[in-house]
C-alpha cells in the first residue's frame, strides 16, 4: 500500500498482520510526529531518526528497537562517497524504515515481499529488519570491491610505470577507505550489541542471520585494513620511483659532464694564445690531442662501467 | 539574581526551589571559602575547582557531584587554542558552575532559563548540568569544524600547488588537534563514568541526554582521528611535491648541460691553435661543424624524449 | 570406499563404525543437499560450506561441529598465493570434509587410515578432525618457510648489492605475508574457541592435540610478524642504498666539475684575443699556466681528502 | 633526632608516637640488617630496597607496605638524567625511607614536620608517605616542564631557521622523555595498586590524596606523549628544511648553469679558428652575437619565472 | 652422581631425597623413553621436550610441571644469536632438566648444590627449578647489556661521524633485539602462569622468587623496547647525515660552478675571433676584463654568505 495519511496506519497496528512502513524522506515533520505518537516512539529515538549526523548505533527500548545505520553510495566516482542515514524501528508486528532521501536500495526487498510464499513473509519483523540491514551491508561490499579494483589498477600503473599516476588519486582511495571504516566500525559494534541483546523482539532463530552480517562487517573491516596497507605500500613505491628516476637523471648528467668537462679543459689549453707553446708547433700535435681526448673518454667509460652506472 | 554576598544564598538552599549559581571567576578566595562551607563541599573538591590544571574528570561525593571540564576557545586564530576550566557542582536542588574567567558560553542557557515554561525549568538539576555540558561540547564541535575547514583549505592549496603553503601552517593544525584530543578524551571518560554512576542525583530519565553528549564526544574523537590522518597525508603530499620539483629542476639542468657540454667541447676543439689542423682549412669545415652541433642536439633530444623527460 | 550415491551412506551412519566422507568439490549441489538431509545439517551450516568466501570459523551445533578453514597454496611462485576453503563437519561417528577443489593434502591421512593398527583408527572423530586440521596448518608452516627463505635471499642480495633487486619483489613477499596473516589469524581464533568449547564431541584427551596446533598458529603469527618487520627493514635499506648511490654519483660529478671548471676558466683567460696581454709574451708563460693548473688541482684534491669524499 | 645506633630506634617503635626514619644512603649494610630485624622486614623486601635496579613497584606485606620509586634529577643538563631509587616502608606507627644517595628532596618535608601544628603531624603514617611520594612526583613535573621548555626553544629555532640546530639536540630530548616515561609508567601502576589495596595501613581518608598524585602521573604521561609527538614533528620539519634548502641550492645552480652554458657555447663557436667563417667578417657580427647572448638570457629568465623558480 | 643407566634412578625416586637429573642432550632416544616411563611423563610432555621448535611455555600436569624455555647465546658476535631449548620437569622430589646440547650454564648451580649447608639444599624442588630459570634469565640480562653496549658504540660513532658505520651493523642489532623479544615475551607469560598456578608443587614461599624473575623479564622487555626505539632513532640520524652530506656536496658544486661558469663565459667572449671587436684593441681591455672577473666573484661570494652557504 501507499499510505498518504497517518490515520490509515492504525488498523494495521491493531491487526495481527506484520507490516513494513518505509518513510522515503524526513521532510514531512508533521507526519513524523504523528508516527511518533501512533507507535509511541521515545523523544530521543525520534531525535536520533531526524538528526542525520548520528553515528550508527542500536538502542533497545521497551517495546521497540531503533537501529541507525548509514548507507554509502558514490554519485560520480569513488572519490566522493556520500553517506545517507537509514533508521529502522523494529516493533512487535511492524518495521518502520526512515530514509534520508528516497533511494532504491530496498527495491529488491519490495519485490521479495510481494512474493506471497517467500521466506521473507514467513518470518517475523526481526528477520525482515535483517533483510534491510543485509541490503545495506551488501552495498558496503560492492563499495569495497570498487575501491579494491581501483587500487589494483593504480598498483599496476605504478609498478609498470606505463602511466603517470598522480599522488592525489592514491590519496582519494585512502579517503574512501577511511570513510568506509568510519561507517562500518560502529555498524559492526551495533550488530554485536544486537546479537547479545536479549530483547524479546529478536528471536533466537534470527540470531544466526544477524551473526552472518556481523561476520560480513568483520570481513569488510579486515579487507579495508589490507587495502589501507596496500595504499601505504603504493605511496612508498611511488616515492621510490621518484628517487630512482632522480638517480638516473643525476647519473646521465654526471656521465656526460664528467667525460666532457676534462676534454673541454684540454681543448681550452691548446686554445690559449701563448707565444711559446711547443705542442702547437708539432706536426702531429693535433692528432696527439685527439688521442688524449679518446683516452680520457675510454678511461671514464671503463670507470662508470665498473661502478655499474650503465 | 545577581548575588553579591554569600549570606544571600542560604534562603535559596533551604527552600524547595532549584537554583543555579554561576561563579564567573576564581579570584575571590573568601567567597569561594564561604561557598565551600555553605554547600559543605569537600576540601579536595574545592582544590580541584581552584587548581585550573586539572584533567577533566567527575567525582561522585555523597551529597553532590563535581564535574571538571575544559572550555576551549581561540582568541585570534586556530593556532593558539586556549583551555579554560569550568567546574560544575550538582547538588540536590542547586547547580554551581565555576568559570576560570568570565565568559559568555552560558548566555544561551541564561536566556532559556528566563523562559518560565521552558523545558529547562521543568527538569531537575541533573538536566540543567547537562545543558551546561552540552553548551561546552557544542563548542568543541565548532572548533572541530574550524580545524576541518582549515585542513581542507590547506589540502586544496597543496594539491592545486597554486599557493606556497608553509609546513608550519600544517603543523599548527596538528597541534590544535592534539590539544582537542587531550581535552576531549578525558571528557568522554567522565561522561561514561557519569552514565554508569548510580548516584541519586542523576535521574534515570536524564541518562539518555548524558548518553547523547557522550556519543557526541565519541564522534568528535573519531573525526579528530580522521583529521590527524589527513594531516599525515598532507605532509606526505607536501614532501612528495618537493621531491617532484627537485626532480624537475634536476631534469632541466641535465637536459641543458647534457646538450651543450659536448657542443662546447667540439667548439673548443676547433678553437685550438695547432698549426696543423686540416679541418680548419676545409672550405665547408665551419658548416660541417654546425651539422655536428645539430646532430648531437637532435640525438640528445630524441634520447630525452624516449626517457620521457619532457 | 568410493561412494557414488548418497544412499550408500546411511548404513554407515547407523552402524557403530566411525567413518570419514570427503567431498572433493562443491559442484554437485544435489549430492550436497542429500548429505544435508542425511546428516541433518543446519541450513546456515550448509550455506557456510557452499559459500567459499567465508572467514575461517567454528560453529558449535547441537549434534555436530562445523569448522571452516582455508588451505593456502601457490600455483607458480609465492607472489600468487591462492586460498581454497575446506569445511570439516565433526559428528558423533563421522567426519565429513568438503574441499573447494580436489586437492591432494589429505593423501597422507588416507594412507595412515588404511593402516589398521594406526593411532588414527583408535581415536575418535575429534582426533581425526585434528589430523585434518594439522595437515592444513602444516601447509601454512611450509609456506611460512618459503616466504622466510625468499626474504633472506632478498636480504642477502640487497645488503651485498651484488644483484639489482626490484622493489616489487619485496612487496610481493609483503603481500604473501598479509594473506597468510589474514588466513591464520581467524584460524587461531577458531582453534581457541574449539579448545574452550565444551561440546561432547571434543573429548578431553584430544584437547592437548588441539592445543598443539593452536600453539603452532601462534608461533606462525609471531614469525609472520617478524618477517613483516624484516621487510620494512629491507625497504629502508633499499631506500638508503639509493640515497647512498645518489650521494656517490653527486660526489663524482662534484669532484670532476670542481677541479676542471676553474682550470677551464684559466685556459679561457689565456685564450682571449686582447692585443695587450703581457703574460702571453713571457717565455715561460705557458709552463707557468700549467703550474697554476697543477696547483689548483692539488689544492682541490687535498680539500676533498679532508672532507673524506674519497 | 639524628640516630647513630639502631638500638636507639626500639623505644620509638614501642611507644605510641609516629616517627620517620630516613636512611640517606645504602652503604651501611650492618645498619640495614639491624633495621631489617627491628622492623621485621621480609628478606625479599630488603633485597628490593638494596638492589637499586628495581622497577618502581608496591608490595603489600602483612604488617608493612613497601613502595619502591625512582627519583629523577639532571646533574648538568637535561641530556643526562639520572635515576636514584627511593624505597618507602609504611608501618603501623613508622615510615622508613631509603635513599640511594643523600639528597635534598625531603628537606621541605623536614621543615613541615618540625612545625608542631602542621597537617603533616596530625595525620597518620600513610599521609606522611603520601607527602614523600608527592615530593618525588613534583620533581617529575619540574623535569617535564624543563623538557617542554627545551622542546619549545628547539621548535622556535627550527621554524625560524635563525640558528642551526643539531639533530642530536632533538634526540637528547627524546631520550629524556623515554627515560621519564620508563620511570613514570610503573609509578602510575603502583599508585593505582595502592589505591585499590585494602591494607589496614592505608586509611580511607588518605585515598583522595593518593588518587590526586595518581592523576598527576596520568597527566604527566599524557604530556610526555604529546611532547614525544612534538619531537617527531620537529624531526620531520628538520628533514623538510634540509630538503627545501637542497632544492634551493639546486635551483641556484640550475639557473646559473642553464643560462651561461648555452652562452659559453655560442662564444666558443665564434672562437673557432676556421678559415672560412662568414660571420667573423661581418661588421656588426660581434654586436649581433651579444644580442644572441641577451636574447637567450632573457628567454631563460622568463622560463624560470614561469616555473616559479624565483 | 653421574648416572649411566636409567635403572639407577629408581632408588632415588622411591627415597625421601630430593634429586636433580640433568640430561645434557636429547640424542639418546631410548634413555628418554625410559625416563618417560620411570617418571610417568605424558606423551605430549615428552614431545614438547624433544621437539626443539617449541615456544617457551609451562604445562601443569597432575603430578609434575613442565617448563620449556630457551637459552640464548652468541657463538661469535651478537649478529648470530642462537637459541637452545631447555626443558625443566618439576616433580614431588625431583627436578629433571633437558638441554638441547651440553652447555655450561648450570655449572654455577652444580657448585652451589655441592655445598651441603647452602640455601639451595634446604628448599624444595620448586626453589631449585627457580635457580635454573634464574640462571637462564640472567643470561638474557647479559645479552641485553651486550646489545645495549653495541648500540651505544654505534650511536657515538654515528653522531661523532668519526667512523663510517654500515647500516647493516645497525640492522644486526635490530635482529638481535627481535630475537630476544621473541624469546622473552612467552617466557614472561609462562612465569606469570606459574605465579598464578595453584599446583601443590609450587610452594607459597617460593612465589616471591618466581615473581622476582617475572619482574626481571618485564624489565628486560621494557629495555628492549627502549633499545628498539633507539635503533629507529639511529637509522633516522644515519639518513639525515646522508642528506646533510649530500647537501654539502651540492653546495660545494654549486658555489664553484656558479662562480666560474659566468667567468668562463666572459673569457669565452673575448676569445671570439670577430674582426671588429673594439674591446680587444683597448690598452687596458685585459685588465678591465680581470676587474669584471673579480667583480662577479665578489658578488657571488657575498650572495652565498647571505644565504649562509658557508
Amino acid at each position: 500500500h501507499h499510505i498518504t495519511n497517518s490515520e490509515q496506519i492504525i488498523p494495521f497496528l491493531e491487526s495481527e498482520h506484520k507490516f513494513w512502513l518505509n518513510m522515503p524522506n524526513l521532510n514531512n515533520i508533521d507526519l513524523l510526529n504523528e508516527i511518533k505518537n501512533i507507535f509511541d516512539l521515545h523523544t530521543m529515538a525520534m531525535e536520533d531518526i531526524i538528526n542525520t549526523q548520528e553515528r550508527p548505533k542500536v538502542e533497545i527500548y521497551d517495546h521497540f528497537i531503533l537501529i541507525v545505520v548509514k548507507m554509502l553510495y558514490s554519485r560520480n566516482n569513488l572519490a566522493d562517497l556520500e553517506a545517507e542515514q537509514v533508521s529502522i524501528v523494529i516493533g512487535k508486528n511492524y518495521v518502520i524504515s526512515f530514509q534520508e532521501h528516497a533511494f532504491d536500495i530496498f527495491d529488491g526487498i519490495r519485490v521479495r515481499i510481494e512474493n506471497p510464499s517467500g521466506k521473507i513473509r514467513k518470518h517475523g519483523t526481526d528477520y525482515f529488519a535483517y533483510t534491510l540491514l543485509d541490503a545495506i551491508v551488501d552495498e558496503y561490499y560492492s563499495l569495497l570491491e570498487k575501491v579494491t579494483d581501483k587500487i589494483e589498477v593504480l598498483e599496476d600503473e605504478i609498478i609498470s610505470e606505463e602511466k603517470r599516476v598522480k599522488l592525489s588519486e592514491i590519496y582519494n582511495q585512502r579517503k574512501s577507505i577511511q570513510l568506509l571504516k568510519k561507517v562500518i566500525w560502529p555498524t559492526r559494534e551495533l550488530l554485536s550489541t544486537l546479537k547479545k541483546s536479549e530483547s524479546f523482539l529478536i528471536k533466537r532463530r534470527t540470531l544466526p542471520f544477524i551473526n552472518d552480517i556481523y561476520e560480513q562487517t568483520v570481513e569488510i573491516m579486515e579487507n579495508l585494513e589490507m587495502q589501507r596497507e596496500s595504499i601505504t605500500t603504493l605511496v612508498e613505491i611511488y616515492m621510490t620511483n621518484i628517487s630512482l628516476k632522480q638517480n638516473e637523471v643525476m647519473k646521465t648528467l654526471t656521465i656526460i659532464a664528467t667525460i666532457f668537462i676534462p676534454l673541454t679543459f684540454v681543448a681550452g689549453v691548446y686554445g690559449m694564445n701563448f707565444e711559446y707553446m711547443p705542442e702547437l708547433k708539432w706536426e702531429y700535435g693535433y692528432w696527439f690531442t685527439w688521442s688524449i681526448f679518446l683516452g680520457i673518454s675510454i678511461l671514464m667509460v671503463i670507470y662508470f662501467k665498473r661502478k655499474r652506472w650503465f
